[in-house]
């Protein structure tokens, strides 16, 4: 077998095995009624303030996966604020797959536990991560202001498949030369579909809205 | 053959064939006295503006090769500005490697076009791009203040291995929360040899700093 050929195929023998996990992780969610949002961006894009924030909001209703490279500074932020939250360090993995989300939600025992929201918060990068489905409901986008106004086309991947589009720290508007409707055009030119949040976890602008769109998509998965 | 043992073994071959391609990047860089530069961030960091900013000070002594997933909007901002550059579209891979450097390089026609400092914006990732050598003289790392100054340790395999830490954005200091001293000891922890200048493309600030620590690089290696 060439090399190329050897690669494809162990290629697809990662991906098969991700998307079984991916299911078993579906069915763990849907078992306890709980909706998975998978939320992919940049280092530094603001995802854990933004689940500092939402949970404020949304109290013991929510858990949280955090995937980080190293360190448990993102885990250890959650919990001491009192939300559920489980660290997997990837050791130096640019993304998180779905075995590594299923041991973290045996470690988190979410059976019987009563949340209703389990947000995956996967390692900052734009580009690997989009690739694995880990079983969730919402697979989310995030762009901070402070990146730049050209980024959703430099990374159609990931941008083209989101069903939500956070643009973030939109309270940063004045101290920046971003154009969000060119941002938000350029998202919907390539994926008619996703729905667009602007919010600020510090000036809590959007929460409110983000909140109510998880809370909704909830009704509407479950009834 | 286990599928491990597969992959290790073509992980070997990418990497073997990666350095020998590096190595005669290197190579074409000493024939023409050029210093090579590696620039790592996450996305949205700044790398192209900072090398716009250093495009007017460098003038026809900089080329710059850019790496992006898709499009070629980096290369048209440099090449609008008079600065010679060469677009990579990787169209998927999260990283550059030396094999294509190399072609871009042949595309810029390096030889006896009388630059001196030859800098590759890598693709906008904080991970992969860590483990490719390009046949550098300076790898260089970025870290803007919109991200964080939480991000050296989460991200040790870059920021343990870099010449140069470029603080980025360092005139958002009056927006930001971010304790630039905090960061700069947590990369000098895992560093001890790194050198760090702040650098605001905007304001100016650093780039005069960056110019002449780039050209006594340049005399330290070429006399």
């Amino acid at each position: 077998m060439s090399t190329e050929n050897r690669r494809i195929d162990i290629r697809a023998g990662v991906m098969a095995r991700n998307d079984a996990s991916a299911s078993r992780i579906r069915a763990v969610l849907e078992r306890n009624r709980i909706l998975g949002i998978n939320i992919i961006s940049s280092p530094g894009a603001g995802k854990t303030t933004l689940l500092e924030s939402l949970g404020g909001r949304l109290g013991p209703e929510l858990a949280v996966i955090e995937g980080d490279v190293r360190t448990r500074r993102d885990a250890d932020r959650l919990i001491s604020l009192g939300i559920r939250a489980w660290q997997i360090e990837t050791g130096g993995a640019c993304h998180l797959d779905a075995p590594s989300v299923e041991a973290a939600i045996e470690g988190l025992e979410l059976d019987g536990m009563g949340n209703r929201f389990l947000v995956v918060e996967n390692v900052g990068n734009l580009i690997c991560p989009s690739s694995y489905y880990l079983g969730e409901h919402l697979k989310t986008g995030m762009l901070s202001l402070p990146e730049g106004d050209d980024k959703i086309l430099k990374y159609p991947a990931l941008f083209s498949s989101i069903d939500l589009l956070l643009m973030s720290k939109i309270d940063l508007g004045a101290c920046m030369d971003f154009d969000v409707e060119r941002a938000e055009a350029e998202c919907r030119s390539i994926n008619p579909g996703v729905r667009i949040i602007r919010v600020s976890a510090r000036s809590g602008e959007g929460m409110g809205e983000l909140e109510s769109f998880f809370r909704a998509k909830h009704a509407e998965v479950y009834g």
